[in-house]
C-alpha cells in the first residue's frame, strides 16, 4: 500500500513505529562514510604485484632503450599509449598518458581552453559568458570544474538512454555561449546509465554553434562492470570522424578504479587536432609526466585482457555490495511510492530517488544514524536539487556486514522523511 | 696575446688552423646531445632501492592507519610534507607535496593568477597587460610558461650576487602590471649564482606596485653542490614574514635530481595566506597526486640528512665533469679575450660567454661537430639574447670521457666563431 493512501492516523502510528526503528538503529553506534566512490582495501589489494614490477635498472628501461627514469616523453611512454589505445579503440598517436587523475586532466583541459581557446578560437576568460550542459543528475567535480571558473551550467534531464539529446541539440544549436558539455556515457555517475547507441551518435553528431564546442566524454567506468559481461557503446571518435565532425569530443579515463586512486595513470584521447593542441600547450606546463608509474601499469596488465581480467576480479568484490543495496531497496520500499532507484550493470554508484522535497531530510537522518552520504543536491550544479529528491549511494568501500546495516538505516530514513512530509502537507 | 690584439694576417693564419682543427674533429664522428640539465645513468642508479620500498598492502598504509593507495589527501601526506618542510626550513602546513613536476607547480601556479586572481585580487587573465620580470641569463622554460600565457618578460640583469636589486626594486614599485618575478636562488640556472644574503633580503622586503605580486622562487638545486659544504642562503618566506611581507613569495623545489626526473616529487611552499589560497583553487583540479611515490620518497631518504647524503653520491659524480669543463676552458680560452665563464659551486649548468655576436655561429659549429648544446638564446626571454653571446653548458650527462671531446670542439668552435667574427670586423 503507498504512503501516499495511507490517513493521517495511519501515517502517524507508521512515524512512530519508524522513529522508534531509528532509535534503535542509533543503539548500535554504526559510523560509516560513503559520501564517495572509494574502492574497498581488498580491491587495492588486486594491484599488489604492479608495485614490484620494477625493481632494477634494466626494468626501467624501454626495449628501444629510453631510460624511463629520466627526463622526457611528454605525451605519455609509447607502452601505454598503445595500452590505453586498445582500451579506447584509437591510434597510440590520438592518445596522451598523464599522471594519476582523470579529473586533473579535464580540469586542465577546461582551463587551457579558458587561456588558450580552442584550436585557435578565442580564449574562454576573454567571452563575456561561458556554458556548459550538466546532464543531471551527474557528478559533482565536473560541476566544480566549471563552478570554480565560473562557467555557468546548464542542468539537462538524464533520461533511460544518456540525456535528453533534443534538448541537447537544441541547445548547443542556438546558443553560442555553450562551449562544452559533460558526459559519463558508461555507468554514468549517479545513475549507472548506459548511454543508447542512438545518444552516442547523437552526440557525435552534434552541430553546434560554437565551433570551440567540445563534448567531456568521461569514460571513467568504460570496463567497470559488475558482471561477466561489459555493455560496448559507439566509439564516440569514430563515429564523429565519421559525422564529419571529428574534433568535437575529449574522451578521458584513468585507472583509479582498476588499479589505485591514490596511485594511478589518467589518459585523454581525441582526434589529431585536438591532440596537437593540447600538446602545445601541455609542452609549457610540464617536461613528462611520472613515466615509471605508466611503465609499471604495462607491465602489469600486459594488454586490454589484463585490464579486463582485472576488472572481473573488482566485479566480484563489488557485486554483492550493490546486490545488497538493491535487495534491501526492493525489499523495503517496493510499493510504497516514495523511492525509485537505478539497478546498474556497472560504475560505482546507484542512485535513488526518494520522495521529493525530502532528500535532505534522509541525509540528515543518516548522519543521526552514523552514516554519512554523499551530500543531497550534490549530484545538480551548485548544489541544488530543484526537486531535493536525489541521492547517490555508493556502496564500494563498506564491507557487505556494514552494508547491509547502512542501507538498513537507509530504509528507515526513506520512510521516515516520507511520512514526516506526507504528514506535514495533510 | 688576446685576439683582438692579432693582425688580420695572424687572424686569418689563426683561423686556417681552426678550420682544419674543426674539421679534423669532425672525422670523430661524435654525437652528442648536450642540451639539457640531465642527470646521467650513474646518479639514477643511485635512486634504484627506492622502486622496492613499497611490496606489500601494509608499506601502503601510514602508522595512523590510512591507506596511501586510496584516495584522498590534496596536498601530499603528511610524512611527506614533513620531509620538505625541514628541507626548506618551513613548517609542514605551509608546504604541499604534489606529483613529479615542479614545472608542472609553477606553470599551474602562474596559471592560477590568471585563471582565479591572487588571494581576491583581479584574475591576471582579465587585466590589459601583466609582466614578469627575467632575471637573464636564465631558465627558459620559467620564460616560456609566462610567454605561452600572454605575460611580458622585462629582462633584469643577473649580477655576481643575483639579480641586479636596484633594478628590480624601482621596476616593481613603480609598475602595477608587473605581477611576478623568477628567481632560482641557489646555483642559479645558467649561472649557477647562489644570491647573497643581502639579494635575498631586498627580495623579502621588496615592496610591490602590486598588491597580487608574487616572487616565484625555483629552488631547484636547494642542495645539489658539487662540493662537500653547500652554500647556506636566507629563507626566503622567514625573511618575508620578518619584513611584514609574509605572501611575497612562492618557494618551489623537487626531487627530479635527487631521486628521477621522470617520477619524482615535486612541492610548493609559501605563507599560509597563499596555501590556503592555491588549495583552494587545487581542490576543483584533483583529488591528490600521486601519494605512493611520495610514501616510497620519505622511505628512502627518512629525513633531510638522507636527502644530503644521496647529494654527495650525485656530487661525487657530476663534480669530475664540471672539472673537466672548467679545465678546459681555462686551459684554451684563459687570455684570449673572447670569453668568460662562471665557475658554479652547484647546479646542472655552467655559463659561458663568448664574443658578442658569435654564440650562435659557436652553436652551429657544435653541431657541424656533432654536439648539440642548448640554443643560443634559449637563456633570454623570447630566445633572443640582445648581445649573442651567452651559452649554457650541460656536463652531467655524458660521460667524462665524451665531455672532454665536447668541450675540445666548444673550446675550438668558441675560438673560430671569435676570429671569424673579428676578420669580418677589421
Amino acid at each position: 500500500m503507498r504512503y501516499l493512501d495511507y490517513s493521517e492516523a495511519e501515517l502517524k502510528a507508521e512515524l512512530a513505529a519508524l522513529n522508534g526503528a531509528c532509535e534503535a538503529f542509533r543503539k548500535k553506534g554504526l559510523k560509516l562514510d560513503m559520501s564517495r566512490g572509494v574502492p574497498a582495501k581488498a580491491q587495492l589489494d588486486l594491484s599488489l604485484p604492479m608495485l614490484t614490477d620494477l625493481q632494477t635498472a634494466e626494468d626501467c628501461i624501454s626495449e628501444t632503450g629510453t631510460d624511463y627514469r629520466n627526463y622526457g616523453i611528454l605525451d605519455g611512454i609509447p607502452e601505454a599509449k598503445k595500452l590505453f589505445a586498445d582500451l579506447l579503440d584509437v591510434k597510440p598517436e590520438n592518445v596522451i598518458v598523464c599522471g594519476s587523475s582523470s579529473l586533473n586532466i579535464m580540469y586542465d583541459t577546461v582551463a587551457r581552453n579558458m587561456l588558450y581557446g580552442v584550436c585557435g578560437s578565442e580564449p574562454w576568460c576573454r567571452l563575456p559568458e561561458v556554458k556548459f550542459l550538466a546532464p543531471v543528475p551527474g557528478y559533482d567535480r565536473h560541476f566544480a570544474v566549471c563552478q570554480s571558473l565560473g562557467i555557468k551550467l546548464i542542468p539537462v534531464p538524464m533520461t533511460k538512454t544518456g540525456p535528453d539529446m533534443d534538448i541537447v541539440e537544441k541547445l548547443v544549436a542556438e546558443d553560442e555561449s555553450i562551449k562544452g558539455i559533460w558526459c559519463v556515457p558508461k555507468f554514468s555517475n549517479p545513475d549507472g546509465t548506459v548511454y543508447s547507441d542512438e545518444t552516442v551518435r547523437r552526440f557525435a553528431g552534434l552541430k553546434a554553434k560554437a565551433k570551440d564546442f567540445r563534448i567531456f566524454w568521461d569514460n571513467a567506468y568504460i570496463i567497470h562492470t559488475l558482471y561477466p559481461d561489459c555493455p560496448e557503446i559507439p566509439n564516440i571518435l569514430k563515429e564523429a570522424e565519421k559525422a564529419g565532425n571529428p574534433d568535437i569530443a575529449y574522451v578521458f579515463t584513468s585507472t583509479s578504479k582498476i588499479t589505485f586512486p591514490g596511485a594511478g595513470v589518467a589518459v585523454v584521447a581525441s582526434s589529431d587536432a585536438n591532440i596537437a593542441h593540447i600538446k602545445s600547450a601541455m609542452k609549457f606546463q610540464t617536461i613528462g609526466f611520472d613515466k615509471l608509474n605508466q611503465l609499471r601499469h604495462v607491465k602489469f596488465f600486459k594488454d586490454v585482457d589484463g585490464l579486463k581480467a582485472q576488472m572481473q576480479k573488482h566485479a566480484d568484490i563489488l557485486r554483492p555490495k550493490f546486490e545488497c543495496v538493491l535487495n534491501a531497496f526492493r525489499k523495503e520500499l517496493t510499493g510504497l511510492g516514495i523511492a525509485e532507484w537505478s539497478e546498474p550493470r556497472g560504475g560505482y554508484f546507484i542512485s535513488l530517488n526518494v520522495l521529493p522535497g525530502t532528500a535532505k531530510r534522509v541525509w540528515d537522518l543518516m548522519v543521526s544514524m552514523g552514516v554519512k552520504l554523499t551530500g543531497a543536491g550534490a549530484t545538480f550544479p551548485y548544489g541544488v536539487d530543484p526537486e531535493d529528491k536525489n541521492l547517490r549511494i555508493a556502496p564500494s568501500f563498506p564491507t557487505v556486514e556494514n552494508l547491509s546495516l547502512a542501507v538498513e538505516a537507509l530504509c528507515l530514513a526513506v520512510r521516515t522523511a516520507a511520512v514526516e512530509k506526507l504528514l506535514a502537507d495533510k
